[in-house]
């Protein structure tokens, strides 16, 4: 075994991809391009070239890329869909992109048990595609086309949350592969267990630094036999909050529950030419359940909606209504881009107890007023969680400009008992608040745990964990 | 600093005491009395007094009698209730039992936000009780007067985790004392974070062996507006699970749907004069929501228990008539008792995916009548968990019996998907069943984690983790 501590980090990647050109001769890519495709995500972080990517077919491919870098000490980033907005896939110097987007099926269906395995590489909307006709779905939804082993990875949610919970709640067991390149299995089948360690919750949000999750057995739903969609308009975000709140304060069973301010009502109005919408902050809901469960609810919500100030509460149950009326939310990251299509965007994507959502919301507007920029705000509101979408001239000024805008937010909602992140995770971009948010003694349980289980540190090295003070990188 | 390695246990112990008599001069026991109180839970398991018992009052308490335990090198079990039924709070040799149920205050209670922080030794049917005028409840209900500290400890959940979750779903951060001493905080008050590992899923269920938990922040949730029960005997058990699965499998959000079978059932017909049914297996459903939702759930479910050959479907939705229509369930435990008054008693705790549940049900009834023994069944059907309770006599054949029945009940279990403990967890009792259930690569992970945060393995020493093949307790 060579001497991985003596070789130049150039030296030892060349080992590793030398062994690999003779077991995976065709999986093995050191083009241009291809490099340049695995250097970032979409962060506005600067982008890194890894030295070759590697697109891994099996578990067990995985497996022999990691035991190699481990024994040559070489840093492993492991890549799906490349939608990390942190720079969670940004690879660090001299080190190997894994690509596990070839990794696409469905290793087990088992509808009458309502999970799925599926392999890392497969994405949420694949997989619904695949197993529409059994009336079953996967309800965790981030939005963009990631794949289940990213949103494992970053412990991902989206707008359904606020009623099937986020990746940490719908996710039985995995396949993991560690540092040394051993394979285990976490969890299982069954819907609970109080045997052992719950290591498929330390996996899920580890973004890579623990293991390269390779399977993950998923929770299934039914297709809700009833769906219904409402829009509300109201004068103040105030009182829209608080209709939100109301909501899930009343224990109504609220499917999807989300909040656009006016700077984004006025640019989806723009962008998707709705006319019936006024530039007012605007409550979307989607009911699910029963029949008549589902008619109970949209009342009970209305009630609330009028009580609090509601300009109306416009609500549908065909398909092509609902469409109708969340148009201006599906199309709200884009509207918001065109309000100045050549800026540079970034989403901020704190969190507060919900009781703390007014305020803070108060408060962002208070910032983003201050700082000049042009910045549009839409809501997991159910959750507490909400993005302000910041637009600023791509220049160096322009986005020092936009950090000290986000750090101010992250701020505000760290002094309201809040996250920094509710579902884009840590990465690059938020290691800056991990000291403050968690404070220095689970931090330190955070490092122990990771010497512990990577103590060559070659899985995604610099991510999450915030360096201690005073070392070196 | 004493050399820990070199004094005697005994003498290692008499130094913690004689620092803690003068730190908390009226929280150290010696009295035997009270050190039997401490020596075992409610499992068969042999008990084993403590040298002392040490009633903490805050974190801080925790903290000083870790911190001296980790210097001395003296093992420590937390103890709340003493309700765990594996062996959890049994001591190993020389230790101290460090009891937590003097902590009992509501640190702080958010009904704006539905979550609360509570210390570790109040009880669940405690903090309900204070709470009730805010119209809000914790759901997780285990059956026992158990701790939430201990409930923690032990991933628990209980009949209503079908619709609520565990003690996983359900707890947003905790307090921990490490077995340095030293406190942190985990998780906080958000509904979700995707920043940093999970510890806090880490600590619940790790059965004191990570570090000791003394506040915990808990969901709450409102209470329902409508309540109904119902009550369906069918002619055979595989009827009654077919009903079950069939209600989960369409989406039906049931609140509560449990299962006993014809020796459980002719039990509670006898202890609690229930001359209107039949010693035939029977489920027992509860329904909560908005009134329709209510109803139509009520409506779907008879709809499914007659397709399957449900002998009526008795339901109500008073709250008098529920308790009697639900009063068989309720005094299962005490029916089953009663069977045979003197008899020893334990409680399987196996759950598998729902789909193989009938047939584990099959073969367990194959064990029983095989075993010789008397059993009757009940079970939280709705996520595959069931409890058999095995009677037998007192004896070391007796025993023996027994556990050889628990064996095979296991082992169906485990070759099903299955998992050895639902809800009760390890703690010495199911120690055996680990490493064919979780794998020898996830459970040296857990060892690794233990090493990691317990170098001294001071924190429960000999739960959860079965050691190591060939080496030395």
């Amino acid at each position: 075994m060579p001497d991985a501590s003596i070789a130049s980090p150039a030296a030892r990647v060349e080992q590793v991809l030398s062994a690999l050109r003779k077991t995976l001769p065709q999986q093995v890519s050191t083009v241009t391009s291809v490099r340049e495709e695995h250097s970032h995500g979409e962060a506005m972080d600067a982008a890194q070239l890894p030295e070759a990517v590697v697109f891994a077919q099996s578990t067990d491919d995985v497996s022999r890329v990691l035991s190699l870098c481990h024994v040559h000490h070489v840093p492993v980033v492991a890549f799906g869909a490349g939608t990390s907005v942190e720079g969670h896939v940004t690879p660090p110097e001299h080190a190997i992109s894994l690509d596990l987007s070839r990794m696409t099926d469905i290793v087990q269906f088992n509808p009458e048990d309502l999970d799925c395995r599926v392999q890392a590489g497969l994405t949420r909307q694949e997989l619904n595609s695949r197993i529409r006709d059994s009336g079953l779905f996967f309800p965790v939804d981030p939005g963009g086309e990631a794949t289940l082993g990213g949103m494992c990875a970053t412990r991902a949610s989206g707008t359904a949350a606020v009623k099937y919970g986020t990746m940490k709640e719908n996710v039985l067991g995995l396949t993991v592969v560690l540092a040394s390149g051993e394979i285990i299995r976490t969890g299982g089948r069954v819907r609970k267990s109080s045997t052992g360690y719950d290591l498929t919750s330390l996996f899920i949000g580890s973004e890579g630094t623990l293991g390269v999750i390779t399977e993950a057995q998923l929770r299934l739903y039914g297709l809700p036999e009833a769906v219904a969609a409402a829009v509300c308009q109201f004068e103040t975000v105030d009182e829209a909050v608080r209709t939100a709140v109301e909501v899930i304060q009343y224990g109504i069973p609220v499917a999807r529950v989300e909040l656009a301010d006016e700077v984004q009502m006025a640019a989806c109005i723009a962008y998707s030419h709705l006319d019936e919408l006024r530039p007012l902050p605007t409550l979307f809901f989607e009911f699910t359940g029963g029949p008549a469960a589902v008619r109970e609810q949209v009342e009970a919500t209305e009630s609330l909606a009028r009580e609090n100030g509601g300009l109306g509460f416009d609500w549908a149950d065909t398909p092509e209504e609902r469409t109708r009326l969340w148009k201006a939310r599906h199309n709200a990251y884009w509207a918001a881009r065109a309000i100045e299509p050549t800026a540079l965007v970034i989403s901020t994507d704190c969190i507060v107890p919900i009781s703390r959502l007014a305020e803070l919301i108060d408060g962002v507007r208070h910032d983003i007023r201050e700082s000049g920029l042009r910045a549009a705000m839409v809501g997991h509101v159910g959750d507490g969680n909400f993005h302000t979408l910041i637009l600023t001239e791509n220049t160096s000024e322009g986005r020092k400009r936009l950090l000290d805008l986000d750090r101010k937010i992250v701020a505000r909602a760290l002094a309201l008992d809040g996250s920094c992140s509710g579902e884009h995770g840590v990465g690059l971009g938020k290691l800056e608040f991990l000291e403050t948010e968690h404070g220095a003694g689970a931090l330190n349980v955070m490092r122990t745990i990771k010497k512990a289980m990577d103590p060559l540190n070659i899985l995604n090295p610099g991510k999450l964990i915030p360096q201690e003070k005073g070392t070196c990188p």
